[in-house]
Order: C-alpha cells, then structure tokens, then sequence
C-alpha cells in the first residue's frame, strides 16, 4: 500500500528531493518495516488486502476521518509549498528545537516558592536521566523485574521518612501542591466518621504556604465540599483554631514558610489534636537536615518537593514530591508504597504494597486518584540522597543557611530593610514597587527575585550560589562593594534557627546512605539496580492500556539542555519565549490531533486530566441554567481513576453496564439511566476505543444520547494511539479528552512517572482550562483554579512529544496508528488457535489491544492469569495487564514500535506456555509446582540445593531456544503480596495500568 | 595526615570558603574515605602511621620531588591570590570549559581530506558513546565476559571485508594515515626474502594520496630504510612502475583520490603484482557502496577511516580507521583480529586471534606496534552500518554523489572550470588566490572549503548536506540564485562513474545487517550486547599497567559538544581558538606533571609515542658530532612494543638483563653494555617505576650512566600514575616520556581504544616534536614529519584528560597518587599472608601495582595462572595482567579509584580460590575437572544437563555469599585460542596490556 511505502521508505518521492534529509523519523519509530506489514496483514485471520481494507475493518466507518491530519512540519526542499504531512528529520528537528530553546534565557532565579537551584551531579544524570534502562521501565508492578527501582524508591522512601521524622513515606506524588491537596482529603478521611459528616469542613491554611499551593487546594476542595481559610494559624495563640471547633478538618503550615520564617508549631498541633484534627506540614528536605524534623513536633503529616535533590527547575516540573505520614495514618497514605516482602526462597524482596484504599478497588469512594506518580524524579532524587549521604547534604543545607545569612546581613548593611526571622534559605526585603524593581534587575543583571506583593522582594539561595552570585545579588541593591568575605566570619551557619527548632536527632543511617560516595560507587550502585529491571532496552513491554512505545534518544536528547532545565517556573515571560512558542505548537498539534478547540498541559497525570476536566465541565454546566447536573455515567469497564477523578470533583458516579458478549456499552441500560437523570446529568465518562480493546460501533450515538439528555461527554484518552490521523474525540463528539503524553505521546513512562496528562476541549469549554495565581495568560477567560503547582505542569518534558509529533508528521502519525492496530490484529490472529479472545468486532478485529481470555484454566488445570505472566518471565518478558478490565485475563497492546521478529518471539512464548498449560491440563504435569506456579525461575533458584521437581532445570530456564542466546533473569523468585490491609486480606493482584 | 583531609572532605578550609562549590571532584574520583585510608594504612604489612611516611618507604629519597606540583587551578572565592592547589569544582569545570569551547567556532567544513560530516544516529551516541559500560571496558582480552564488543567488532571486520572486497579485516586501526604506515611494512614484509634485502625498497604512491598521508609515510619510512617515491601511479601506463622494478615494494593510490577523481586500477595491479610487490589503496566506505570494491581490481590492502560511519569529526579523532587485507596476507595484517571459536560447551564464541606477528611475541622483529587501537569508535561505526544496512548506506552514497553532481554542474553554470572526473563527493575548483578565497569564504558564509593549492579549491559533501548548505556554497561563487532544483531533475546519481567501476556485487548481506533498522531494535541489539561485557560499570578490573581508573561522567561530557565534535581537524585556526587554548593548558600541565620542557599531544597512542620519541632522539642525535647513535638499550622486562618501536624508528635493539631477585636492572650488564656500545649509544628505553611495579631505587645512576655514554633516556610512562606529584622523569633524567592518557589521565579504555599517547621532551628535544604538512603551528622548529593524520591527534577526547587535571588540582592529583599506592599495598598485604608476591622493595613496599606470584601451583597441583583468572570471572571480577612481564603470574594494579569495600571484595576472592587451590593440592579436589579449571561457568553450563562434577553447582556459582546479591555471568565458557599461525601453534594465551 502506497502509504506504507511512504512513511517506510526513506526514498527521496520526487526527483528533487535528493536534498531531503535521509535520518527520517517514521521508520526508526515503527517497528515493521514495510514488507514485514504485507506479511503481517496476509496472515491476519481472516487476512487483508491493504493496510487501509484492514483499518476500515477495524474502525466504525461513521467515525472515520474525512479529511487527512494536519500538523505543522517541514517544508520540503524542493519547493516553496507548505509541509505535505511528512515530517522533520532528527537532524532538522535538533536543529529547530535549537532554534526555539535560544528563545529561553538562562537567568539565575532566586525565586524560591518551593524549588530550589540544585546541581545534578553529572554521573546520575547521565546514568539515569539519560538511560533508557531507567526511563523505559514500567510502574514495578512484577517485583521480580523490578527489583533496581523497588530498591530506589525504597529508598527514597526511608530518606523522607528519615528526614520528615514522620514513620511512613510514599514513592512519590505529583508535585507539592497536589500533595497538599491530599494531605487535606487524608485529613478530611482521618475524622470520626460523625465529624466527617457535618456540612462544614474547614482545611485551615496558613497564609505562608506558597501561593500556588493554596490556588491547587482551592480546586480540589470543592469536589469534597471543603471549605479553605486562609490565614495566621499562629496568632494570638492560634485562637482561630479554636474557633473553626468541630468544623476543623486540618491545618496546613509551611515550614520553613514561604518568606522564610520557622516558627515553633508545638502548642498549635496539640490543640489540632485535640481536636482530632490532622496536622500537616509542608516543608523542604534540605532544611530538614538542620531543623527539628515535623514529626517531632506533631506533625501527622508532611510533604514538600525533593527537587533540589538534583532535580532540575525544568520550568516547574517534573519533580518528585514526598509524602510521609505519621504510623496512625499508615494505611491512609495516597499513591504507591513500596514494601519488603520475602520471595520463595526466602530472601529479601521489595514490592508494592496493596492499598485497599486505592481507587481501582475503591472507584467512586476513593478520596485520591493518583496513579502515574514521579518515579524516575524519585529515583534521581533518592539517588542524590546516596551520593551525598547525611553528611554531604548536612554540608550543603549548612552552605545554604550560612550564605542566606550573610547575604541579609549584607542587605542590611546597605540600609535594606530585611524581614524577620530569616531561618535557612530565603531573605524577604521591604522594596516599594517590587515588580519594577524586579523587572529591572532581571533586565540588567540577568537574575531574577521573587515579587511577593508590590512592596516585597524575595531571594532564595540554593547549593550553586558562590560569591560571585552574591556580589551580583547586591549589585541590584547597592553600587557600593560589600565585603561578604568579611561578614561571612561573623555569621555562624545557624544563628537564626531557634535553639527549640535546630535539629537534634540522627537521619539517614542506612548503609545505603553511607557507602556509596565516590563516584564509582555510585556508577555501579546504580548499574547494579539496573540490572535487576527489565525495560523496553530489553523486550517488548507488551501491557493493555499502557503503550509501551519508544521513547526515542533524539526526544529525549533535548530534556538535559539548560535552555529547557534550568528555568524557574515563574520566571518572567520574556525569559521563556522558548517555551512559550513549543507550549503553542504542541497545543495546536494536539488540538488538530484530537479535534478540538484548545488544550491544556497543566495536568501532571492522565488521573489529574481527568480531574481538570471533569472540573471544566461542572463549572461550564453550572453556568447553564436548570438544575445542578452532579450526575457522572461511568460504565463498568471504566479505569479505577474515573470513578474516583469524578468523586474527586464532587460528581455523583453512575454506573453503566457492558454487554457480556461484545463488552460494548449496553444501550438499553445507557439510554434508562439518560431518562432517569436527565435533569441532573452532567457527563458521561468513556474510553475510546474501549478498554477491553474494541472501537465500539454506536459511540457517535452515545455521544448525542448525552448530549441530547443535557449531559457533556467526557473521554479518556489513554487508547488514543488507537485513533491519531484515522479518527478524533472531536469529530466523534466528545467535549473534553485527556491524552497521556506518558503513552501516546512517547514520554518515557519512567518506573511509575512522570507523566503529562492535557486535557483538550470544545470550544464551550475553552473559557474554563485551568489558570494560574502567579503567571498571567495561562487558561481560560474564566479559568478554574489550577490543577498542579506550575503553571504548564511538567513543561520540561513536553519536548519529548512535541519532538514526536513533529518527526512523524501528520503521515508518520497516521500510518503509526495503522501499524498499531496492524501490530495488535497480527497477535490476535496468532494466538487465536490457541487461547480464546474476549472481544473482537464483527469484523473479527480488535483495535490497538486485546483480551486473551485464560480464566478457563482455573477450571481445568488451576492455572491461572498470574502464573501465566510470571512464566512469561522465564521467556524474558514483561506480563500484559493482569486482571484489568476483566478479572483473570491478560491485557496485551503491543504498539507500532514493535517489529514482527519481536511480536513473533512473544507469540511463540505464549504458544509455548498454553502447551504447559496443556501438559497440566493432561495431567502429564501436576497442578501444584509445575513449571508455570513455579515461575519466574531465578539463577539461584535453579542451582541451589536439590532440584526434584516435576520438570527440568533446562527447561525451565529455556523453554525456547533463543533464550539461550537472549535470556533476562528476573532477580527475586515469586513474593507474596505486601499486607497493608487492617485484615490481612491484599484483595487482588492486579494493579491497575498507569 | 593532613593531607588526607584536605582532598577528602569538602569542609570549608578557611571561615570565608562557605562561598566555595561543595561539588569537588578529588573525593568523587578517589575510592577510599579519608577514615578508609587511615584503616588501610594501619593494615598495612607492616602498618604505616601516615600517608607521608608510606610514601617514603616506597619511592626512593633521591627522586622525591622538592618542590610541590603546580598547575593551574580555580581563584579561590575567598581572596585575589591565585590557585592554593585546589581543583576546580565539577560545576565549575563545566563552566570553564563551556567558555574555553565556545573559542571554536562551528562552521561548516567541505574540506575533505579523509574527513567527512556525518550524522551520529542519536540513540548510538546515547547508548554507545556516553554509555559507560561500553566506553570503559577494556581489549577483550577475556572473551567471556568481552562477548558484546568482540561481536561488535566482528560486525566491524566483517562491514569492512565486505565494502572492500577482500577476505580479512582488523579491528581498528589508528588511522588512514598510519594505515598506509601499516600497508607499506607490510608490503615489505610480504616481499621475497632477498627483495627485503635489497639496498634500495621503494614504495610508489600516488601524488592523488592526502596530503597527511604521503607526511607520515615520510615518518615511518625512513627507519626502515624505504623511499618513498611520490608520484603519477598511471602515467604512461604506468611505466614508473616498470622503472622501479626489483626496487619496489608496493604501490598506494587513494580511491577516490584526494581531489575526487576515480581510476581503473586492474592493468597497474597486474603489473605491480608481477614485480611481486604489494597493492595497497586508501578508500572510502561510503564510496564503496557504489564503487567496484579494490579486492576486485586485485588490490592486496584496502584501508580507510570509518569516521564518516557515524563518527563525528572531532578535530581530527578520534575515529576508527580499517584495515583489510586478501587472503594471502591474512597473517601479516597488523593490530588485533577477531575471530570465532567455539566454548567448552560447543557454543560459538568471538574471541581475539593469537597472532605471532604481534609485537609481545616478535618485540624487536615486529614491524608493526600497533596495541591501543580505535575500538570504541569502530563499534560505533559497526553499529551505524548495523543501523542503515546496505540499503540505507547505499541511499546515503547515492544522495550524496547526486549532490555533488548537481554542485559541479551548478559551479560550471556560474562559469568555474571543474576539475573531472567527479566521482563521488569531491568537486575541484580552478581559482585564482584560492588561499584569500577560501579564508573570505570562512569569514563571509561560515563555510570552509579545501585549499588544494594555489590556484585549486576542493569542495566535500557529505550526508548532512541539504539544499540550503548547496545554495551556501554556491553563494560563495556566484551573486546568481542558481536553480539546482531544475539541475537535480537532470543529473543521475552514478553518471561519473565509468561503467567499469561501478560495483555490481552485494554487501552486508549478513543478517545482522539486516535485522536492526527500527531504533527499539536497534536499541536492543546495543544492550543485549552490552550486557555480554564486564566493565568498571561492574566492578574492578585490576589490570596491572593498565590503570582501570574511573572516567567521570563529567569528564566526558565535553567530547558530545558540537564545540568540539563538530570540527574539521585542518579548519582554518581562527575557528579553532577554544582548541588551542585547551591543547595549550594541557601541554602546559603535562609539561609541569613530567617536569618536562615541552609536550606534543600528537601520537594516538603510547606505542606512537614510543615511536615519536625515538624518531625525536634520533633526529637530535644525528645533529650531534660523532658516530651514528642507533643503538637502543631495552631491558628483557620491558612491554613488547618498547622494542618494536625502537626497531620502526631504525634502531638496533640490545637487551639489558634484570636482577633475578628483585627485578631491578642489572646494574652490571649495563654498564657492560653501555660501555660496549657506547660510540653508537642512543638511547635507553625504561619504564618506570618498572614494568614489575618497583620503584628502582638506582633509577638516576642509569641515566647519568647512559647519559655519560652520549646516550638519551627515553621513559615508558605507562606508569606515570605512580609518580604524578611525588617525582617526575624530568627531575629523575629522562629526556624523553610518553603518556598514556587512556590510562594515568582518565581517557576510558573504549573496550581497546581510544587512546592518547603524548610525549614531553626535555629542552633540547623539543624543536623535534613533530609537525603537520597542512597546518601551521604545529611542532617544533626543526619538526619531524607527522605520527599521525591529524595535526593533533585524537583531538577530540583531550577534554578528558584536561578536566580530569582540572578537577584534581595539584593537590587532588598528588593525593591520588598516594593513594594509588596505599591501594596497591593494601592489596598486597592483605594477599601476602596467602600467595607468594614476586617482587616488593627493601621496605616491603610494591609501587602502584605488583606480581601475584603463582607459578609454584603449576608444580603442586597443575593450576596455572589462567585458571585463576578465569575462576575470577566466577567471583565477578575481570583477571589482572597475566603472564606479563612474567609468565605465568598475575599483576595487580587497583589505581585510586576503587574503594576499599571493593579491594576487599577483591581480596576476599582471591584468599577464597587460594583455598580452592588448595584443596586440589590437597587432592580433595581432582587436578583435571576441578572448579578452577571448569572455570569460568554459565549459566547455561550450570544448569544444563548432567551434572557430576567434583564440586557443586552452588559452590560453582557462589563461592562468596556476597555474590548471591551481585553477581556477573560470563555468557560463554572458556574457549581455545583461535588459530592463526601457520603452524597452529598459538605460543602463548598471555596478551600485553594496552
Ligand atoms: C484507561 C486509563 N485511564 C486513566 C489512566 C490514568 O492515567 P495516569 O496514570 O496518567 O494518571 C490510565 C492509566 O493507565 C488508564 O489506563
Ligand atoms: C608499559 C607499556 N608500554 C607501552 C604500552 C603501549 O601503549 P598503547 O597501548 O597505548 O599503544 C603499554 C600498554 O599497555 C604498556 O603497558
Ligand atoms: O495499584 C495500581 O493502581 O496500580
């Protein structure tokens, strides 16, 4: 088919344009090459003709595309006429994103708010920011591959709970702000369930928390009908505390707070807990190493970004934030906990801990949708922690505080009028007309000061502050020389801390923390944990839901440019015209993609699009007359986070049934409940294709049975790799779709983050994308309050897909989307014979993911979907999605990236497993200890002690052939789930896809 | 000590230092903790109160330098004196450099010459080139555990036999220019004895050859007693040819030669091998795809450089140039050779070729000293044509020769007289004052073009050339907007090149060619590999003469900067300021380090510095009164390519005996010696401290001994690790030192290459150091001719070793040294009570590295030194030199960087095979079948079929507990030498160290 040949081949299609360059992106980015696809397509079941007979059996023909993509793209060399739908080449594309980052000025900023100047040591970001072994892995949801990460993030976790002095930490949440966010739903839960009931909630905020974090808990209070009072919790003894009474849910401080002051919370969290409310504490890990931690002052819980543990600015994101919780609140902790369990063979094991709490267990009852969290931020930010151990950080925040020191006594000395106390690493200044002042010394001395209101300046200092930086600071002050030399041997490092709040108690004993501090070390620390991981470096990563795509080096490259990381995100505009242009172009290239009006890229995460645009609808409904539309149709196949985004935003869930035998929404059920709630309904949440894989065919009629019933239609976008080019949520007649950048749009998924989840919209929905307190123009006309700390989210990171898209080019992407489908109908067709499959169309196809249906193995053989993805690990792949969205099945999406020989190699080891599958079933092996409940095998399994099972050694660590060449051994035999539950009771295995 | 503090701890040294960066490099670089250190020294055998006075008891009083090391370092923050010593922090370093490269300016180079752009696929560069675990391992040596680069450069053989058309390819060779060295001594080589022994040998090249070609032929013939005779290889059918006669050796073209044109070579072959004598032509790769290749028109030698394989052109180097050769000379082709054995098991296995030419065997009849080669790079260059494959570099060649087709036709439009035939990529110009012309065009368009000569300029293209770059140059020449669109439709590709040579037969027809072109499996392909290898990513590799120190991740972060990667090596000097300065500091440095008076960084490696440092001497002594002083003393200890390298500079080679007992000179022997030949001494070669890690006390008397016969001292500095900042060959009397910087100055291994091999000369040396034909500046005033193509050698990678100084400062760098030795010695006194060590001072002290003496256990039970170093690959560790400088026994070399947890894993293995040693001498273990002599074990071998050994499969695996943690596995099992003698005996398994 010609299109195949076009986006395949790299040869010149018209006589001139042997001056196009040959590096095009297509072909490095798909994995079939052209006449692999013709392969391919013949020996589907039944096979096609072409690859665009077989998309029109895939895709209801009413949805289909009319007219082709557009997205901007090159313009050829041959002519004068605009892009033809092909795409930048990986030189020409580095080439214009050099051009756009030049548009970014590298000020120093001393903005503080929350992050903080850090210096990435060059080791770690080269051998994990920068390695796809790092970046590629998935969520560790199969402990045994995992077991590098697990050990990373446990130990981040031990260094914030560490420092924090608070019992129970996280593997991160999304960033600081969102974290204060859950820090008043865990307060609000924490209640007696009388006082949970009571009309009034009262999340009581300090007014020294950042700006932005206080706008973040505006938006999420709503949902949950909580109220957010701003103001001094200390004053006049916290009387206010007091007053609130029962109302009280929690307070919220900033330690040490956003002008730099401590202050001794001692007495204010014995009146929270006395009346049994939460007290949380949003502090800064640097300055941990040197105050009295929080939980030593009654803190239930803290939180803050790790960022400047070698993180860069990155213009706000992404970064790892922390969340620790005291031992009472253990099984009340949002996001993913990493926990030590014991293998089979009994050694140390790290895994994820189930949490009941979750929101795929939960669903509308979970009080936290976070899933896609910040693990590889994490990761760097924990391995920071490793490479400077107690001592270096103590040496670093001990730098900081001294210099903060000097530098206000220095202000003083020049007649500034500095406020106090100034207790680690900030100085706020009296200056009339701060703005101004702050606009012009950005102009002339390049640095960039923190406008607090338009009579104060803040300055933050961080570990990459010298004198040199000092002299220029007071240069904006002053034109006289100050002697900082001289000053500096006055101050002592901790002089403004008071006695009460200098910290005392020990962190970070860990040998982990104590061993590893030369750079060799270092580098095979973190080899060593990579080892134990397997990621898309090794083979096809094959989860539903997921897409496991490639993550390219030339997407990635530009991520560690300074241009891109090393800009504050509220730093003024005209320093980040760089990013202002990419932030528009990738807006309009996802607008054109998903058919709609305009984007945000403010969503940290696909359960946070979610979120912003559920929020979006509600406030749009709002403005319409009638009555309050609160009413959300889910249907029962929806993603865990659905139900809990929509409770979230104060939505009352619905749910809709699927049909048994096709999995499609079931109509009848669908149009009873549209009667039902005309009046209050507000939206209907669908996945699209659906999440069991099939493009349901009346989906444009479920679109307008909602609308027609007032309702809006909100899809989530996380099988959007389904639909790029062929059809769009827009013209279907969705009115919000989130799209997860971390799938289909190439941002790597990181071990569990980071990840980018924009929401697009109609052009009624437009007004209300999300705004934000600090930076002007981000958002609608009437924006809601914003949903992540930084005004573009993780804008550092939107490079990768906007590198993506324009590589491809309108025919790149659309044809990735054919070979996509083509990829998934090709397994289908080659494991039919032997496994059932859930759900196909009536044309027999699937879209970019399929169901294979094993639960009938229970009943003959008592195998189950478990054993079968822990067998596939002895043949050195990742399990598709287990047990989601149907119990005991496996989710399998393979992308376009994958070559037939890849795809290939993954049916054989699913053919070679159903015939073990077949030896039990036959009796021939038994039902217990068999090679597949035996799985994985490690190394040490297969050679310690005495063998004596019902199967070989061999063949049980080479069931075929080329695993002898090719072969990656899990690290850690199969480990029972980690307890977290109050009964003992884990639920189930299956976790839900991020 | 003291001096343990400082570089350790990044305290603040004085109250006002707060303002200093905490990123210091010393303690990241150094293995052991200052408390470490303090332990170690006190374990020592017998123990050692402090670091200075260990100091003392290993080196000799009277070399102990007076005076402290000086280069220059950061400013302090703290005051306006200069450097007190210190280094400059990572951060700072950065920012030095970034203004140092920002000197060079990025111009766009057609120069030509051997060079070429190229475009560095990005996900090789990330995975390869900035991929520690490819860059610092070391020459396969061990192929268990080298399977991954040894099939890499397998892939880089077989590319190069079959672009060529000739049978055998090396794995690398320094480059194009010492390649043509390479094929004129092996022309000699391959005449008929009593041709070789003819007065007169001439080698007949083309005046068509590079111009830095035809220089270093100059070098390297003149020790050899060859003319080079420059000159028109067809005029006249060639009858110069027939002219020579009996006299010639070989002839060399270039094809396509220097200015672009292309030649029927088969009536000239033919002609030249009737005179018996040798073929050898110098070609492109890339030209091959579309050029019959020279194996077809009976050329014997085909070599190149590969750089335009995806290498970048980084001032010069470094880059990998190939070396193929026909079947007939298979045993003459010079530097290492892959070849394919087969396993204990039967499994196929790459290992490296036993080749009795090599210059570890033959020493001083070796005629080639090739060792450190181009091994890195020739895996990139592997993996670019792995990445294209046939097809794409096939696209690659046609769109660049249709380009320059189109730029010909183009220039004869606008009235230039072009130069025919245009062959591929090369057009020549006519042009009045082409010097003025060219340097105008520099200025004006910011591009370079080739200054042939006066009147002639050359224009290259290359794969990054667009439209835009054809329309640049064509600026140049005319005001006119030419329409080379309109010219494009009209020209075909291949039009220039006649019929004949145009290449019909297939290449890369292998699989693996053909299997790897999407980046994910591409991508696979690189870490599936990767993962076959064992390098400092893993753990130690205590090579001794090796010094497997870490390179840090932020020395070799320069080397990706376009500043220094993207610049042509004969760019005119204005845009290459950034280079000089650097070059400038680091000769100045390595001047202060080797007390020397002047540094050429030229020589691409320490055999070329050998070799460069005798031709020097040899110049200076033939300006001398007297006799002709051509004799070179070299003790029996010392590394074959000491001899070797005398022999290529013209040199008689006499042996100089050492002490049976300690290992020192035989003070004797050469004073006989001296005295015998002391009218026609040249020069004495020793490597110090020794080659058996000694610190010879009586160093001084042998070179005023040798200086009293008239003769020069010419020091190895293999070793130099050991001195920096305790002494220096200047003050110990040397006149002449190379430099590794691939060992002492943390240019990484790259698995076999790249490497540096500098030369600091005393002062009446210098005006000899070597020059460039083609750029002025270069060398001294009465300068040699060039060691290598390029004026400063492996350019590009010289950034290391200038950060690497750096970082260290004078202080870092002399406590590194300190502590290198305190490594070495705690090793050998923690082994001491274990194993015999064959050689230690009067104190008891071994220098940086020492001899595990083992060859008692050959008597006492059969084990030899090789089984105890592949039983080490069982414990993880990568074997220490073996059996040399001596037979049979294992030389261990720690360098700084390694920590002591890791020494003491290191010890831990080697006590633990003493015990199993000893149970075999006991005869509790059999002599054959043993765990030692199965060694080392697979996985695949521990678990497939029966077992019924002496020992158990657990006790194979893990013989330390430690090792169930972390453990490398060898993906082969010990493998015979591949055959390459003509006898089939293979001499020794020992190869020399790199
Ligand atoms: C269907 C679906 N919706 C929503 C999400 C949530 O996205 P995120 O993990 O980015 O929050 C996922 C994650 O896998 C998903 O599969
Ligand atoms: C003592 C000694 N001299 C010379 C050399 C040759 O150096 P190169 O491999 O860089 O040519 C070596 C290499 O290991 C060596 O150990
Ligand atoms: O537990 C998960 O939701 O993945």
């Amino acid at each position: 088919s010609s299109s195949t040949e076009d986006t395949h081949s790299s040869k010149p299609s018209d006589n001139g344009s042997i001056f196009e360059p040959l590096d095009t992106f297509p072909r490095r980015h798909i994995g079939p090459s052209a006449k692999s696809a013709e392969q391919m397509l013949q020996a589907l079941d039944p096979p096609a003709n072409s690859l665009d007979e077989f998309v029109k059996q895939v895709l209801p023909a009413d949805i289909l595309s009319t007219t082709p993509l557009k997205v901007e793209g090159p313009i050829p060399a041959t002519g004068s006429e605009h892009s033809s739908g092909g795409g930048y080449s990986e030189s020409q594309l580095i080439m214009r994103l050099k051009e756009i980052a030049s548009g970014n000025k590298v000020y120093k900023s001393y903005i503080g708010c929350g992050y903080a100047g850090t210096r990435v040591p060059e080791t770690i970001k080269r051998n994990i920011l920068e390695n796809p072994a790092w970046y590629t892995s998935y969520t560790p949801y199969q402990p045994e591959i995992s077991q590098g990460r697990l050990e990373s993030l446990l130990n981040f976790q031990t260094m914030c709970s560490d420092l924090t002095g608070l019992e129970m930490s996280n593997a991160s949440v999304l960033d600081e702000s969102t974290a204060a966010a859950e820090a008043m739903t865990l307060s609000m839960n924490a209640l007696p369930s009388t006082r949970q009931k009571r009309a009034k909630k009262v999340f009581f905020v300090s007014h020294l928390c950042h700006p932005q974090t206080i706008a973040v808990l505006e938006s999420r209070a709503q949902g949950f009908g909580i109220t957010i009072e701003v103001g001094d919790i200390l004053a006049e003894k916290s009387k206010r505390v007091d007053e609130i009474g029962e109302d009280l849910i929690g307070v919220l401080a900033q330690y040490p707070d956003t002008l730099g002051g401590v202050a001794d919370f001692r007495h204010l969290s014995d009146k929270i807990h006395k009346l049994q409310a939460t007290f949380s504490v949003a502090t800064d890990l640097l300055a941990l190493t040197l105050l009295t931690p929080p939980g030593d002052f009654g803190a239930d819980v803290a939180f803050g970004n790790a960022q400047r543990f070698g993180v860069p600015f990155g213009f706000g994101g992404p970064h790892a934030a922390f969340f620790s919780v005291s031992e009472k609140h253990r099984r009340k902790i949002p996001g993913r906990l990493i926990g030590l369990s014991k293998d089979r063979l009994g050694d140390p094991a790290a895994r994820l801990a189930l949490q009941t709490r979750e929101q795929h267990i939960r669903r509308e009852k979970a009080t936290s949708n976070i899933c896609t969290a910040q693990a590889l931020l994490a990761n760097m930010s924990a391995m920071y922690a490793v490479y400077h151990g107690p001592d270096g950080l103590k040496k670093i925040a001990e730098k900081v505080a001294k210099m903060t020191q000097v530098l206000a006594r220095a202000l003083e000395e020049v007649g500034c009028e500095v406020r106090q106390p100034v207790a680690f690493d900030t100085v706020v200044i009296k200056k009339h007309d701060a703005p101004t002042f702050a606009a012009k010394t950005a102009q002339m001395f390049h640095v960039n000061f923190r406008v607090v209101d338009d009579d104060h300046i803040g300055i933050t200092l961080d570990e990459t502050v010298g004198k040199k930086q000092i002299d220029e600071i007071l240069k904006a002050f002053t034109t006289e020389t100050v002697d900082i030399i001289k000053i500096a041997k006055e101050v002592s490092a901790v002089s403004s801390i008071p006695e009460a709040l200098r910290r005392t108690s020990e962190y970070m004993t860990h040998p982990v923390f104590n061993s590893h501090h030369s750079e060799t070390e270092i580098m095979r620390y973190m080899n060593h944990l990579q080892s134990k991981d397997l990621s898309l470096v090794h083979s096809m990563i094959p989860l539903g839901s997921c897409t496991m795509k490639l993550n390219a080096a030339t997407e990635m490259a530009p991520i560690s440019w300074p241009e891109f990381s090393a800009i504050h995100p509220f730093a003024p505009s005209d320093q980040t015209q760089g990013y202002a242009q990419l932030i528009d172009e990738l807006e309009k290239d996802l607008a054109a993609i998903t058919g709609f009006h305009a984007v945000s890229l403010q969503p940290n995460s696909g359960a946070q699009g979610e979120f912003t645009g559920l929020r979006a609808i509600r406030k749009y409904l709002e403005e319409q007359p009638g009555k309050k539309r609160d009413i959300c149709l889910i249907p029962v196949s929806a993603h865990g986070t659905n139900p809990a985004s929509a409770a979230m935003a104060g939505m009352r869930v619905v749910t809709i049934k699927c049909e048994a035998s096709t999995g499609n929404l079931d109509m009848q059920d669908l149009k009873a409940k549209c009667e039902k709630h005309s009046e209050e309904l507000g939206a209907i949440m669908i996945t699209y294709p659906s999440t069991f894989g099939i493009f349901e065919p009346k989906v444009k009629e479920v679109c307008d049975l909602v609308h027609s019933h007032g309702g809006q239609v909100y899809m989530d976008g996380a099988n959007m790799n389904a639909q790029i080019g062929l059809c769009s949520p827009g013209e279907i007649g969705a009115d919000v779709c989130h799209l997860n950048l971390h799938k289909t749009f190439c941002i790597p998924h990181g071990g569990g983050g980071p990840g980018v989840g924009p929401i697009g919209v109609a052009e009624h929905l437009a007004p209300y994308l999300p705004g934000h307190p600090l930076v002007a123009g981000v958002g609608g006309s009437k924006a809601i309050a914003p949903v992540s700390g930084a005004p573009w989210g993780s804008a550092s990171i939107l490079p990768i897909s906007w590198a993506y898209i324009k590589m491809m080019g309108a025919r790149g992407l659309t044809h990735a989307t054919k070979i996509t489908l083509l990829n998934a109908n090709y397994i289908l067709s080659r494991l039919k014979p032997h496994y059932p499959i859930l759900y196909t169309n009536d044309a027999g196809r699937c879209a970019h993911e399929f169901i294979l249906d094993v639960r009938k193995f229970k009943d003959t053989c008592g195998v189950e979907a478990i054993d079968i993805a822990k067998r596939l690990q002895d043949y050195g792949f990742h399990a598709p999605t287990m047990s989601w969205p149907v119990a005991n099945t496996l989710m399998i999406e393979p992308t376009e990236s994958e070559s037939k020989a890849e795809l290939d190699r993954f049916c054989e080891a699913l053919i070679s497993i159903r015939e073990e599958i077949q030896e039990v079933e036959e009796g021939r092996q038994p039902r217990e200890g068999n090679v597949l409940k035996m799985a994985p095998h490690t190394v040490k399994d297969l050679i310690s002690g005495e063998w004596g099972r019902s199967y070989g050694r061999e063949r049980a660590a080479y069931p075929l052939p080329w695993l002898k060449e090719k072969k990656f051994w899990p690290s850690v035999t199969s480990c029972p789930p980690v307890q977290d539950t109050p009964d003992g009771l884990t639920g189930t295995e299956a976790p839900t896809p991020t």
